[in-house]
């Protein structure tokens, strides 16, 4: 076992009940206090400024990894090196460490998580967008094919992906415009240019990468694991009538560019490690290059709320990063399997993860089945799509023998188009 | 007119005839000699490194953007700047300038071109293939679908593209391993793994961009050029029985993303402004925001050679980048027009460039007419896609009033898979 992951872990810095940050957590991110950029972990609402933990020797690594606007390069010296500088905090911080407690020096480390700014964690290099989750590809199929044959006849053979743009994934906070494009409806002659008349969320989680192998080799399912740095939320927005007119036959565009949202802690994949649990039965069976053993599968639960200004929010979906038909593992093998080479920081997203009941659809396009039905928000308005000023909201956190790691939230507020 | 343009300069460097390279293309790379790396321009066939030249005082710039592994720095300085250090570099090798030719320390900065390996110019962040030749897109609706219907509907409205993958972009040289991954013909009951066996290339430009705008703007056809550092050759190659496979609903993905290969020398936007042409009537009349004034094709003689082991190339096709239906700046526009930010080094893709006679088909797929068709080659071996050790040529230069700016070539072979 991990040791940081020790259930019985107390921490002597506070941790509210509930909290997604207790001491088996320990998430990596970028924060900003009193304009200095650092590399920082969390305990309960407290912000740790590793940089200076590191200052005081308590690491066995370069502090200036940690004086940095980006994970990468923490991230850059390996798995074996930031699964121990993990384990060294959460020796620091346990509760049996008086030296640790009683140091003035590292006291001066600890930021009240409202006083500071959270950045964008990691420098993406690329980022690919999987369709990983069969109840979304079914919906999908439903609404747009045909609901005898919603699945095409390569779902259950590859994880199919595809590659997004980086640049405008924004961290959680960072509001948006309402994009604007080319959309034709089927029963339009020409298409008319304007703003997107739905746009949509999509509930996802990412995962992001060491440094991977050179270009020509692959990374197997066995060897995914090592090369699986940690996990975050991703609002992977979309405008479905922008994406509906252009997408065939090359695939999403500006339907999907112009804002993707990421939480902003990033958990490890050691973290959840005692949330692992079993996927789906495959078949028809994989090619063996697909194949996997082990519990690959996590169990992390997973929500979205819409706020309308200036009322409370409600609840739109739950949904759980369980119900993948392909896990992360499968995912990387697939995506190196022609020697594409994986580069420290890439950002591989589910795809939109819905579970089988209608309440755990992760997009409004399920979820108002393409706007047949309107789902009621607190203030008697009622949704189809995502209206100016809304913020959409999504958390996530797995939980198990009384061990909640959560990733915080991301959120972001549609301004008007501009 | 951009003084370095003038056709009737010559230089004090030695330039041979039909040299891709006269005083008046002034490219840009990134050169390694003596374990040096810096950012280095061409005449003829000496290679200038720039950081020794800016040392020596002749640019208004700090010389340190220059001792760089990318050209991003100097990019990010702006077209005024780059500009006006395309036209000091025309001064200063001017056969007018004496002081120059005289200076021995200036004669330091002057390397033979066979000295120098040319390394990868541009740190890419986003790739994004467009989809922009009619021909081309014409010739894969035929083979694919339809030859009644074979443009799509949105295809004359929207300049298509996509996302591609910038980690496995190559510079030219650089050798790769035949890709593998799941095949399914449409006769195959079930898809199998293996080698692709029908590898092609795809004959390209790419251009790259300055900075662009902040998150949420959008770049006007009229604003395009300001954003436009310039442009190189692009081998974007294809496994199109893996593609075939993978590509519905959501694109390309394992069938491009194995490599792309890229020529090293950088021919800036400025250099090409004298072979400026005008493109074809668009109808029907695109949306305003894809509107556009002047001349803003580009003629560029194209060709591409297979060259397999032990013997002479064999040209296979001869094109035209004239041949484009959208052009860089309508690219640039469409890109953007939703908001999506567009960074320092991104690299724009022009899909497939294919001309209307056979001969200037610019893939194999169109070439052989999906394997119908073979191509001789010297050695009286026959080509329908590329075999193991084919080394694949491209070229490309534009050419009037005797002032030929050429790309040099972009080549790699093609090794047996891994």
């Amino acid at each position: 076992m991990i040791k940081a992951n020790n259930s019985t872990l107390k921490s002597w810095i506070e941790v509210p009940e509930n909290s997604d940050f207790p001491i088996q957590n320990i998430p990596f991110g970028v924060a900003k206090h009193n304009n200095e950029v650092f590399v920082a972990t969390r305990i309960g609402d407290t912000v740790i400024n590793l940089y200076k933990v590191a200052k005081l020797g308590y690491f066995n690594i370069d502090a200036e990894v940690f004086i940095s606007c980006r994970l990468n390069d923490f991230m850059l010296l390996g798995k074996q090196v930031t699964r121990d500088v993990r384990n060294e905090i959460s020796d620091i911080f346990v509760s049996t460490n008086t030296e640790a407690s009683n140091n003035a020096e590292l006291q001066k480390a600890l930021i009240n998580n409202k006083e500071v700014e959270m950045l964008m964690p990691i420098s993406i290099g690329d980022y690919t967008d999987f369709y990983s989750s069969e109840q979304h590809a079914f919906n999908v199929g439903c609404l747009f094919r045909d609901p005898n044959n919603a699945l095409l006849p390569n779902w259950k053979h590859i994880p199919v992906g595809y590659h997004g743009r980086s640049s405008s994934i924004l961290p959680s906070g960072v509001d948006f415009h309402r994009p604007k494009g080319q959309r034709k409806a089927p029963t339009d002659e020409m298409p008319t240019f304007g703003q997107s008349n739905l746009l949509d969320f999509e509930l996802e989680t990412a995962f992001f990468t060491y440094e991977g192998k050179p270009i020509g080799d692959s990374i197997s399912t066995d060897e995914a694991d090592e090369y699986i740095f940690g996990m975050a939320l991703l609002n992977d927005w979309s405008a479905r009538d922008i994406q509906g007119w252009e997408y065939v036959p090359l695939g999403p565009f500006l339907g999907k560019n112009f804002a993707s949202h990421l939480s902003c802690w990033i958990v490890t994949l050691d973290a959840l490690e005692p949330f692992r649990v079993s996927g789906p039965v495959q078949e028809p069976k994989v090619l063996p290059y697909l194949e996997y053993k082990g519990d690959k599968h996590v169990d992390i639960n997973l929500e979205v709320a819409i706020k309308p200004e200036n009322t409370e929010e409600t609840i739109v979906s739950k949904s759980n990063y369980r119900y993948m038909y392909w896990n992360m593992n499968q995912q990387l093998a697939h995506h190196s399997i022609n020697g594409c080479n994986i580069k420290v920081g890439d950002c591989m997203g589910s795809g939109t993860i819905s579970g089988p009941k209608e309440s755990e659809f992760g997009s409004m396009l399920e979820i108002s089945w393409k706007g047949t039905k309107a789902v009621k928000m607190t203030d008697g308005t009622e949704r189809k799509f995502i209206n100016d000023n809304d913020t959409v909201i999504m958390r996530g956190y797995a939980e198990k023998d009384g061990i909640r790691i959560g990733f915080g939230e991301v959120k972001a507020k549609v301004l008007p188009v501009k």
